[in-house]
């Protein structure tokens, strides 16, 4: 089971905390309320909350056991929740979904080999795809925390500075946006300041996943990332998934991480499944025939650097997390061209357009396109649900 | 009168809002007490909080009646506060200061030109020292909110990745810890996802400003920093001082902003005073003779784009402001090589060792020294007071 959590109101009410089943939502507030949690020690006001924070703040141990004793009573035979489905159980459809946490710092890495090696292939066809650095630690920047939004809200593309055809800089709507397909890590324990967190210890630090679209304004990001990274070209909108998935529905999951050559300093050194078997997909739904079309299927197999290690690098300076930091794994890419996680891979920076089945093509996305990430487990034995934004003029 | 807001607190008295006044701290709460806030509409609760989010909330018209407010009282022939000086006036050594702002997130520009053309050539010898963008547009990366800290926070060096003298990858300490000498701007005001602020509009949004420390381990950002930007190199620590100067203290001192070729693109385009005189220096510490040694002296009127330029370029792609943002000028540096805002310029990237009295030189940061920022306009008619770090192993 999935059982993942999220934010959701109905009507007049208050957001506050669910578990997604199927098509239907488990008001967490109204199981508390009836006692099922009451021999657990913790403040169910938790689960009135407008976002997940305060409940993560309780720590594993209990956000486990509140996971088991869900588990428990949906496949109890005696269905002990079912003589109140009227109270605990809402019709997904009649709800509006929320931004389930609130943001502290958001980072955003770069652990795809196949994503780098293609940006580096053209951006700097001359040279090495990887540049020095990139196989000796986890790549990684921070975002922008305040424009990270919930799916379903609309993506307006943005105006921006950016070089024209002369080669001099001119201003006006991007020309070359784009998504990123990236899976979101939700911390859900902090660590102090000038305290690293171990490749050992670092799992216990997550609290769970999200899908990510880290929006991107490609001839924005050109024009000025140098020398400092991406700023205006990505800071003006990344879409999450409303549902956290935790990270122990991913048990049965877990394959081992790929070897890496060189062998990383030894802080960064880990052992046993560290990596996850997500399968993940974009779907791009055109104004003119808003039926699915899938571009590209990938896996978060394909990251060179697994969670933990995105975690012991980022503390290792003594950087603290807080509870709600979010951290991004970067666009994944899989080494087929069907298996791209940016339209900047996929239409190789615009030179290769993709066909789409209305007879129309694109090498960036057109006013109207809806993009929607997906991502699942097994035969969806978990599932993610969804990630979608639609672009707006 | 400068009258910048600040967060103490004595003994165990809870946290709350202060004005400094020389040696003593006035206490907000206190005043909104005996009801000298009353005809202000306000809810005075917000002097009672632990940072001035709350305060900076209410807007511009209530914050610059209430610094009205104050002069007024305290330029008051009747000395209005006297018989209460008991109960409002506290001796700022029995304090205790905290970071006086909830940030959200934190933005570091690059906005002195001295500074990134001496970056420039030291690590592009043979290229123009500024790259192409930079006249173009104010060039800026995000920074970690969660490690900035208030003033006389101890700062840990931090340990990391970077080149050894083979250039291979080792991990240790931090050989080439550094200051930045920056100006942080509070923004006050919010704008909202999609809704870009204006140049003319931009100062509305800023609350005041603070004196920053942007800590950087040269060694560790060297080897990161290609292709996204800094991250461990700077996300270890910031340190900022503990009392925010409102903008209008500043009216005074205002100056024209510097011409600027090419003329930047017309959402860029400012006129007017939109620079501020303000001196800023540089001290420095060592554990062998802890007097002061001024080894930097600048001023804030060398920055080449204006803080409304700042705000007007970070938001016109629709990136969302909040209240409790913290913009960072980026190190302010002049052209005499005494007016350099960093060690890694002061010392040439460590090829021109700086000499101290105490017979010591210095290419970067040993244990032990403390750095201290301090800033002042005028005659001290604002003082900016400091903002000071002592590097521990």
């Amino acid at each position: 089971m999935t059982l993942p959590y999220g934010i959701f109101s109905t009507g007049d009410s208050a957001p506050r905390v669910g578990v997604r089943l199927d098509n239907q939502i488990l008001d967490l507030d109204m199981v508390g309320r009836l006692g099922f949690f009451d021999d657990l020690a913790f403040n169910r006001a938790v689960f009135q909350k407008p976002v997940l924070n305060e409940f993560m703040e309780l720590g594993k141990p209990v956000c486990r056991a509140v996971r088991q004793r869900l588990i428990d009573l949906l496949t109890d035979p005696e269905k002990p929740l079912e003589a109140f489905a009227n109270f605990v159980l809402i019709d997904a459809k009649a709800t509006t979904l929320h931004l389930p946490i609130r943001i502290g710092d958001y980072t955003d890495f770069y652990a795809s080999e196949e994503h780098a090696s293609h940006v580096g292939r053209m951006f700097r066809p001359q040279a090495e795809p990887l540049l020095p650095n990139w196989k000796h630690l986890p790549v990684a920047y921070h975002g922008r925390a305040s424009s990270i939004v919930v799916s379903d809200t609309p993506i307006k593309r943005p105006n921006g500075q950016f070089l024209g055809p002369d080669q001099q800089p001119v201003f006006g709507p991007s020309n070359a946006l784009d998504f990123e397909l990236e899976l979101g890590i939700v911390i859900g324990k902090s660590s102090g300041l000038g305290e690293p967190v171990s490749v050992s210890e670092a799992e216990d630090h997550v609290f769970g996943f999200v899908l990510f679209n880290d929006w991107s304004a490609r001839d924005i990001q050109r024009w000025e990332y140098q020398p400092l990274g991406p700023f205006l070209g990505k800071n003006f909108a990344s879409s999450v998934s409303p549902w956290v998935v935790p990270l122990e529905a991913l048990d049965a999951f877990r394959i081992d991480s790929p070897p890496q050559q060189p062998t990383p300093l030894p802080y960064l050194q880990s052992t046993g499944k560290n990596h996850f078997d997500i399968h993940l997909e974009v779907v791009l739904q055109t104004p003119d025939r808003p039926d699915d079309v899938v571009i590209s299927r990938t896996n978060a197999r394909h990251l060179y650097w697994n969670v933990a290690q995105l975690i012991a690098h980022h503390t290792v300076n003594g950087c603290n997390l807080n509870v709600g930091d979010l951290l991004a794994t970067g666009t994944i890419s899989g080494s087929a061209p069907d298996s791209y996680g940016s339209l900047l891979e996929l239409s190789w920076n615009g030179t290769r357009p993709i066909h789409l089945p209305d007879g129309s093509t694109r090498t960036f996305l057109q006013d109207g396109d809806t993009v929607i990430l997906r991502g699942w487990a097994g035969e969806k034995e978990v599932d993610f649900g969804e990630v979608r934004g639609i672009i707006t003029a």
